[in-house]
């Protein structure tokens, strides 16, 4: 692409209407509790999606939707394949804020408008995605959508997921009308481009305008069983307890240790159960689940190994049974080296603050990153919050996130 | 009481009837846990009430209800008052087992039964008593009707008290025909005998006989809330979270240390709850139950002052809020004197092994302590395992502990 057209782009695009759509996006589903609920395949993320489709027409983009409800809207160019891919998804948690996901598909649709208001015909296709179930709080697992289109997860076997509120994936998508013909066809990905909002406060917290996403970092997730013996808390003698919520305690006291080894690592105990649960009764068996994290697979794995270990020396020393069963195991996702690159240059190049981190959270850029090389770009949330009615990005910096979008597909289509 | 008549009285003694008997009321509300379930005035509470009545006036006990449902059978002495109370309670909590309470009820007939068959004429009135509501599984406080009858409960409060399934004290009394005239007239007690199971695996542990109780320990419950911030468990440093969850789990951990500082001193977590309790998010608020116990009211307080201290250091470290709520707060009940060594006199005069003790449980016995001498026998409880199906005395322990309570009585008569 020529200066000149690389300048006519980026004077059309236009931030103001971005803002606009968030805004208008985010009244669907609203709910009591000042935030919206759109979740995945319900009424108001059929509304969304509606929504979407209906502004991609108006950029005169062509939408195809897929078997897995996976939406596309396609803005030619020049040749006709690969293309440029930008997205995220539009499906929410409930009582969500308005940016989570939104953000990276509308920034997608800002970009195309920008290209149809300059007049200028990109080289390549400029492909909108908004992807299935990304939250994972309707159907397990998250990211499905993009999972199966990468070929990560059999179709079958996605359709036949079953909602936390007991109704198939399948009967789902076309009760809402967008389960997509098997023949569907879509432009592949040269490159897939993400924009987002952090949902962690490290940019909000050191006053930086841009993340630069180097990838996700792995996951692994266990539940811990610890089994003692229900007895008298007035009667028996501390000698002869076989307390699992004492055991319990010490596990998640160590947990901060445990990350104390690496710079990177997190550890989360969030969720934990006693039972029988009673104020005068030691308690016979905990249940906690353990989330480790870190953006290097070895240093997971040395984590990993200090919890077991852990573990299997605490059960020795408080005569308690425990267990512990894997809820899921991600290896760390790295994302394209030059993409990388181009996102970090071009925050530079507009004199925004930024910084190379990892994902804390997972997005479809790491189901993505199977196929093609990837991109991805953060934007501060305030205080971190996300998944909450109170996720919030101020307009500049929604604005700059946009505009480094712009600019690595401009740069990427100008390669 | 002569030695003549003594002799006879214990000679009558028919612990096999006691057994029967309670096999018999252990039958009473059987439910689908192997165990029973008479939960304070329910029906199978009332069929239980009934048949003691009815064991009681085959005894040619008078029977006498009080207006809190309070039962006493009363066997007619050489005088007319004050009488020796035997007694405990037949409630149970969900899935109890056979002994808890209702031991010290049918080994009280087991007494006079012996009186009967002896045709001996004691030199008190012998009165059995069932306490109303001890266990506190249905209706807030245990120990309920005992307190009423000590005066430490004002009557129209008690009987206003709701039940955890939503209905009035007073009203349930009232349905199941056990709410007495206000004018009853009970013989007062010139001593109260409590003959329970351990409840506790100490008699058990060390192959003891008999525990000697030298009175109840002191119970301070409370409350504790954890007040942190909720976040990504993905994208939130460890260095940023305020987890309330974490500081949890170094409370639990603590309480073992505060153990640590005296012989005597129990400390239980028994309860515990998150929010919102997802794995992957760091958890905003943590509820936990702190359970102390000790015999001693200074230790007792030494302990409650290392939990506090602890509370405000370890919020300081972790940047949280904790506040806490006082749940309940006993002092120790100390039992008399002479009593205890009456107890004692008898275990050892049998060649029985014994140990003194404190109750860790709470008793009808700590009220009685109020208003009269009391006497409390342990026979051991098989791992100490009580309120619940599994609860096990064998018949030979049984015996002993009858055994005992009736020496205590006949030497008492004597006195």
């Amino acid at each position: 692409m020529t200066q000149n057209f690389c300048e006519r782009v980026i004077k059309a695009l236009d931030p103001k209407r971005l803002l606009c759509q968030l805004q208008e996006l985010g009244e669907i589903g609203h709910d009591s509790s000042g935030g919206r609920t759109r979740l995945a395949l319900t009424d108001a993320d059929k509304e969304g999606r509606d929504q979407v489709v209906a502004w991609m027409r108006e950029l005169d983009m062509s939408v195809t939707v897929d078997s897995i409800g996976n939406i596309f809207g396609v803005y030619a160019g020049q040749s006709v394949s690969p293309g440029i891919m930008m997205g995220s998804h539009i499906d929410t948690v409930a009582n969500a804020g308005a940016y989570d996901g939104v953000y990276g598909v509308l920034a997608g649709l800002a970009v195309v408008r920008a290209f149809k208001t300059a007049d200028v015909k990109p080289a390549l296709p400029l492909v909108v995605a908004v992807f299935t179930n990304e939250e994972g709080a309707r159907f397990q697992p998250d990211m499905l959508g993009s999972l199966v289109y990468v070929g990560g997860l059999p179709l079958d076997e996605a359709l036949d997921t079953i909602s936390v509120d007991g109704v198939r994936l399948g009967d789902e998508l076309h009760r809402i009308g967008y389960d997509g013909p098997p023949q569907a066809k879509v432009v592949p990905p040269a490159a897939y481009l993400e924009l987002h909002v952090e949902q962690g406060p490290v940019l909000d917290h050191e006053k930086t305008d841009i993340g630069v996403v180097e990838g996700v970092q792995g996951i692994s997730w266990q539940e811990v069983s610890v089994s003692g013996e229900a007895n008298h808390a007035g009667t028996t003698p501390m000698n002869l307890r076989f307390d699992a919520g004492c055991t319990a305690g010490r596990i998640i006291s160590r947990m901060r240790e445990i990350t104390q080894e690496s710079d990177t690592t997190l550890a989360t105990v969030g969720s934990i159960s006693f039972e029988p649960n009673v104020i005068n009764v030691i308690p016979s068996r905990a249940t906690l689940t353990i989330d480790l994290r870190d953006p290097n697979e070895q240093t997971l794995c040395a984590a990993e190994e200090m919890v077991e270990s852990y573990l299997n020396a605490v059960s020795v020393l408080d005569a308690v049974e425990i267990s512990s069963r894997r809820l899921a195991r991600f290896a760390p996702v790295p994302f394209d080296a030059d993409m990388i690159s181009t996102v970090e240059l071009c925050a530079h190049a507009r004199g925004y603050t930024c910084h190379r981190m990892v994902s804390g959270a997972g997005h479809d850029a790491q189901m993505m990153a199977r196929i093609c090389p990837v991109g991805m770009i953060f934007v501060p949330s305030k205080d971190g919050l996300s998944h909450s009615p109170g996720e919030d990005t101020d307009a500049a910096s929604l604005e700059r996130g946009l505009r480094v979008l712009l600019d690595v597909v401009v740069t990427r289509l100008g390669i």
